[in-house]
């Protein structure tokens, strides 16, 4: 058990600092990924919600559904929030998907080097059309095969699971301003067996997953939410490191040990316990056609003041070596946003400053979230805590900033500015009562729970990478 | 931080091992409560919905709901479940009380030893009219001094918790087959000021509680459940203990040790992500009046087939140094449960068996439960698990045996069985799929994190004493 556990630490500390492997370097990768998009040709049209096959209003609710009663729906939402001083009820629509889906990597040793096995997956409301995906996404409509046709590829191996070794098997949310309730399956397995190849398919390090992740659009969210729960830590890295690093990197690798675990650790579930508590989030499914300040149109479900985000129709083509056509609701934001995690030395150890977010899909009132996650342009009640500050961050304090996409098979070409900044001396250790200073352990700790940390954050711990500190 | 926790887990020990305290004997607290009995009088009326003064049936939805539009409210509830080879689909009734309630102990150090300021609380639908309580119980209504009326007595040591050391602060859920999504905050904060005494209120020891739950409904379930969560140790414990102790409190000493934590405990929760994956439970409010199999009568909500609760009206007068008059609806059982929970020495260590279970008001699926759990006499389908195991455990097995109160504020007399098994060596270590065995130490290691083991389970594991096995 515990020698096990070494090995995997080991493999998994040496594939996070190797940029080569099976299939090349990450430019190899890259023009991978472009042959994979020039293989294949899209067509996604915006049509009216009459024109979409298998979907209509539901009578009584005026929900847009599913024939199939499963899938997904798009029901409406009556919110009442309080906490932070503010007493809010509003009305909005939500994406309600109860089912648990798999995002699913398989993992392997091949030449001693712990490999990841990634897809090169088409989403209708992808940027960029083909990002990196993991091995298997599937909803339980998918893989239960509630829908005719095929099983997705490599669906056995995570069905039967438990015949491989399990990395990481977790629940994780999804957005919370959009969905639910939602969670998925995040599970990484190694197999022993010989993988058969496959085109879609290519076998990459972390460490070039890490990289990719520097490039915009490039590894979907769904590749990102799993790889962010895997836990390489710090006295494996070390002896592997060519030369000492920065002092910033000596601080990140410090964030990864766990001494002083229990009061610590215990304190910040007493915060989390408090907030919970003074904080309240009561929301309701309710019926679509009566969500007050939304309309619903023939062609989009809309703000009166077309803030936040729409519901639209698409009509989507996918012809590669076969032809597959189907329609779906697709939700289109209205702003871009970003997302900003701050990091700061404290007492020689890299802390995360998170704060506690109040979100109407939050299965348990607050999850998590990065130090500033926003809507850009416009902001109701005051602007957000730091924005100003990561806004002004100078370029010596950027360790990463790219836009990242949200699930294509949901958002239309939804992206995201992700930002990690380290902050300066003067930034202030203090902070507003639901922020918190947190070291890379425990955030890791925490994420092998379910619920706490949002699909925000944990994408961008996905990029947190000893080599760019 | 870390030689404070040391202060800490040593004091919780001593406590635990201390049956006499600053109240004397465990003879002399009963002798204590039962003047508090005689000091009050009890009136309750069960009387017929309309009667219910502040209580209505609102009009859209036939729920039963109090006046202020919060407090709680009894609604009705549409479950879709899968699970274990089962597919159901049900309605019921259910208490909707959205809001997290305190449940608080004040701890202190008197002479030496650490003592828990407990209350002799009246409840109406208490078996022993009096039962040990937390110092405060009070719902965020109460709190919030949203009714009139005077705010609960120590409610100010808790509102401002921070100003004094957190010993636990957790939010806990409540039985989920009644409650939709119910937690409270389960909290203990040791006060250093000197607290002015009443004569409502006395201080025991942790040994002096768990003593007096060997005492049929004489300590509640709130008292129970916070206490379930306090983290004493083996490695405290054993330098106290004047003898060796016999080979069944060895076990238990060492299973409240970590060693192994981390692949260990992850396993458990893949585990659990499995099982949260393969089963789903799809719970939604909907109007009372229109739940099927059950009549809303003037005096009683009731199945027709008359199994599992009914809804009744209670009018309640308290008498002691002042009148107070309520009314309120109550959940009467229809029949007496059991929760018994296996032990079994597995490598020379204690391993409790727990299940899976899930139940309609669970926020998260499935939540840990004892290793039986349910109504005795009917059997709807086949007789669960163990059962029979349970019922005919030898003399020399059976640990702990009492009937224990739910919470009297919602439960008409309501009392559960309550047992320790230790198994004997022939008992299976293969067990269902859907259960577990667990060294003590995992199960608190849970306990932190929320919804992860259930009312019942807690309430035994507040059982749980080194000076009993």
């Amino acid at each position: 058990m515990v020698s096990e556990q070494r090995r995997n630490n080991l493999l998994l500390a040496k594939s996070l600092l190797s940029t080569v492997g099976p299939a090349g370097t990450v430019g190899d990768i890259r023009a991978w990924l472009e042959k994979r998009r020039a293989a294949v040709a899209v067509d996604v049209r915006l049509t009216d919600f009459r024109s979409l096959r298998e979907w209509r209003f539901e009578e009584e609710s005026g929900d847009l559904v599913h024939e199939s009663g499963s899938f997904f729906a798009i029901r409406g939402l009556d919110v009442h929030a309080e906490g932070g001083g503010l007493r809010n009820h509003w009305q909005q629509p939500i994406i309600d998907q109860p089912e648990v889906g798999f995002l699913g990597i398989i993992v392997q040793e091949r030449d001693g080097l712990l490999c990841f096995l990634m897809q090169a997956k088409i989403e209708p409301g992808n940027l960029n059309c083909v990002q990196l995906s993991p091995t298997l996404q599937a909803t339980r409509s998918n893989y239960m095969q509630i829908h005719r046709g095929r099983a997705p590829r490599f669906l056995e191996y995570f069905r039967e699971s438990r015949r491989h070794r399990i990395w990481l098997d977790q629940l994780q949310s999804e957005q919370g301003g959009r969905f639910f309730h939602k969670r998925n399956r995040n599970i990484v397995i190694e197999v022993e067996e010989e993988i058969p190849p496959h085109e879609d398919f290519i076998w990459v390090t972390l460490g070039q997953l890490k990289e990719l992740m520097h490039f915009d659009n490039t590894v979907n969210m769904d590749a990102r939410t799993v790889i962010s729960a895997l836990g390489w830590r710090g006295s494996d890295i070390i002896p592997l490191l060519r030369h000492a690093g920065s002092a910033r990197s000596r601080a990140l690798l410090a964030s990864l040990c766990k001494e002083e675990y229990e009061p610590r650790h215990l304190e910040t579930l007493y915060w989390l316990s408090e907030l919970k508590t003074r904080y309240l989030i009561r929301s309701r499914l309710m019926p679509l056609d009566r969500v007050s300040e939304w309309r619903v149109r023939e062609d989009e479900i809309v703000r009166d003041d077309r803030l936040y985000f729409r519901v639209i129709g698409a009509e989507v083509t996918i012809s590669n070596r076969e032809v597959a056509r189907w329609s779906q609701p697709l939700i289109q934001p209205m702003q871009e946003g970003i997302c900003a995690l701050v990091m700061k030395e404290i007492d020689g150890v890299a802390h995360f400053l998170v704060q506690a977010k109040l979100e109407c899909g939050n299965l348990d009132v607050v999850e998590l979230a990065p130090t500033l996650q926003c809507l850009t342009g416009s902001f109701r009640s005051g602007k957000p805590e730091f924005l100003e500050y990561v806004l002004a961050a100078k370029p010596e304090q950027v360790i990463y900033d790219c836009r990242q996409s949200e699930e294509g098979g949901r958002f239309w070409r939804e992206q995201n500015r992700n930002m990690l900044v380290a902050a300066d001396r003067d930034f202030p250790e203090e902070v507003p009562e639901n922020f918190r200073w947190m070291p890379l352990w425990q955030l890791r700790e925490l994420l092998h729970f379910n619920n706490y940390l949002n699909i925000q954050l944990r994408s961008l711990l996905a990029a947190v990478n000893i080599l760019d500190v």
